[in-house]
């Protein structure tokens, strides 16, 4: 049973097919609207998360598919002290395939460990969302038309922020990426990552401000700093508002940048960038979508 | 982009269109079935409305479509603090068509200018809700076949009682309507909706019970006194039970005149009259499940 | 208008029917996914219960149709202090058939009494579960190839169990059944129900114990001791744990003995029984699946 837990369960080639595929629904959805019908989808969300789920369901119905599932888990049967993996087992009897957001990492994992139908990660804790990162590579590919070759800053949260993580980690599968996160010092990549990128020699520095910014950049990533990741409001505070992008200070945005962000946003992203020409990050909502489509159908004809 | 914020998005040549097509619509369901096949609905209540919200999701599934969204505004994104700028923008990438419900007055109207979809106003605080206007107006023209000649009594709450003043604006678009008002003198109409009536030269007068009501009626549309309205419960308590309609004070009703409420109903209207030939509030139910059909039918044919 | 309230609602040549048409359903479910196109179901749930609302959703959508309705009662309009009554008489007008759930005992009779369309009971309080206990028959018919002539043991907490009460009346209308009611002196069959066994000279023990258990059987159905039914932590403390399954105390379990459990399961029953070939407790689930899509079937027909 083939599973989407993390980005590395699809090859490079896989990846650029589902991509590739992603892009056909968003330019003639008509041609693939009955691609899952009468198929279900199960949308199990322990964790409340409106823009992903709406993105899930959004998905299925786009392939004529039908869905159904819970929100938080605060109305579902682990309130009457279920276990993750009794659940899967029994919604694995209703459904054609399954969405778990779950807050404890390595929940995907486990679940699909014990489904009988594949387990599509909708997010598990701090740790991955791997379909946020196929809307994000999708949407570098659609205005890049590649996904090496590129100099990406991140900016933001990059301590915990998990689509950065996940983003760095599957653009260091391209070749000759750079990277460069910009990063209040308490917000700063996990040594792990660091670690990482040091063993592969991949070229990335850091710094803590947009002034520092050495280059122009091929894609700037953006993302808000969560206040419920910090122990204290004191911790919170003294950060939330370190990275903020100004107009003024934008000399490394050319007009071919993309000014990216997974959303929903603080105000490290003033609204008077929606108009630019730069700002994807709506575009990203609607590679979201679509990539979905097209994993949603991988899975299920890889099952069969 | 035609969106439908107010009654007043719609001319009256157009809402009378749409009340004969609700009207076939609920005669022949099943020639309407597919019209929106493989479109998609959100219903975003970011308030709880479980009437309004049902009836729009079984409008949309009688025209073949789907629906997705969410009930209230506790699990959304908005409690990570988006805008609803921003969430209308994100939803307008997953659908074809929004109703929205929301606590604040103009919220409808601004998520309107955002959206790259139509959106229709579901009700935004005390200020408006159009679609049970809509209701309304097919339920008076299904039984009086008429909109214009009625005299209509509307009683209970008609200071708070938005789906009133929204009625009575509407009737007023229709030549020689008179309107009696049935309150308590702590819950008579607005001064703004008396300045209009006596601008426009329209025939009114306001009592405070029923034994008073002038003459025999063609429409009595009672409303509920909505404790949530109220800053005290002593405030509540004085007016609550001022108005309750009985048996023995309705020689008002004719066996013509039609009996309404937009549900849910409290003490003002006693079951005993649910068998009464008068009783029509749960067609204007029925009525409000077509109309919003057809509404969605109009929203997404006149886009595209 | 036929209802189905209780399993005396259907009659046994009924149920037979049933389940003979849930088991065809569950072997080739493609030649049934169309019969309820364009038809709707509210699923009404005044409490939550995850399982069964996704069990009757998946059904559904099983049959080609959709599905709409509540999972609490926390955002309904009985908030606002609407009665079951008009709720039931409002979601009529938008639906074809309604399931519901409610804590108060009686409430799906009550419903039916004023519905214009067919009600099933999906679970009112500790009283009555009628599709699960069709989900037990269904299981048990499909793997013992009958209903009757049957030696089953109920473990557990038989005194607030609503699933064992429900399925030992529906077996008391099969011939020869024989029945061994195992658990704390504290959670004992109720009177009523031991008077009825004894009124029908129907043969059965009450023991304390797995030790007990006189003979080899043919299905063990076990249910989980639900702290919510007591009124102390400490009553409940003091009976949670007196029944648990063990593979040393399990002579009574031959290679065809079914052990089956409605879940979801406490300590009861532990995971380590999951890969007996006895154990059929997610078989039961994808009965309980098949045996709504008939039952929504036979009412959809059965009432037009």
């Amino acid at each position: 049973m083939q599973h989407f837990i993390t980005t590395d369960d699809l090859s490079l080639t896989a990846t650029k097919t589902l991509i590739q595929r992603a892009q056909a629904m968003a330019t003639t959805p008509a041609d693939f609207q009955s691609l899952a019908k009468h198929r279900q989808l199960a949308t199990l969300f322990f964790e409340p998360s409106t823009r992903t789920r709406l993105s899930f369901t959004s998905a299925m119905h786009g392939l004529g598919g039908t869905v159904l599932g819970f929100e938080s888990s605060s109305s579902t049967s682990t309130a009457k002290g279920e276990t993750l993996i009794d659940t899967i087992r029994v919604v694995s009897q209703y459904v054609d395939i399954i969405a778990l957001r779950h807050p404890q990492t390595g929940a995907a994992a486990l679940a699909a460990k014990y489904a009988s139908v594949p387990v599509i990660n909708a997010g598990d804790g701090c740790h991955l969302h791997p379909t946020q990162t196929l809307a994000d590579l999708t949407t570098i590919d659609q205005f890049k038309h590649r996904l090496d070759h590129l100099t990406i800053a991140f900016a933001g949260d990059l301590k915990y922020g998990r689509t950065v993580h996940s983003l760095v980690q599957a653009l260091m599968r391209y070749g000759q990426n750079r990277f460069i996160f910009i990063s209040h010092p308490a917000l700063k990549i996990p040594v792990t990552l660091r670690a990482q990128l040091t063993a592969q020699h991949i070229d990335f520095e850091e710094i803590s401000n947009f002034d520092d910014c050495p280059d122009v950049l091929d894609v700037l990533y953006m993302t808000r700093v969560q206040a419920e990741r910090f122990e204290t409001a004191t911790d919170y505070d003294a950060v939330k508002n370190a990275i903020q992008l100004t107009p003024a200070q934008s000399r490394f945005l050319t007009p071919e940048t993309l000014l990216l962000h997974p959303l929903p946003r603080g105000q490290e992203l003033p609204t008077c960038f929606d108009t630019w020409p730069q700002a994807h990050y709506f575009d990203q909502v609607k590679a979201g979508r679509f990539v979905r489509m097209a994993l949603i159908e991988y899975l299920l004809t890889h099952n069969h």
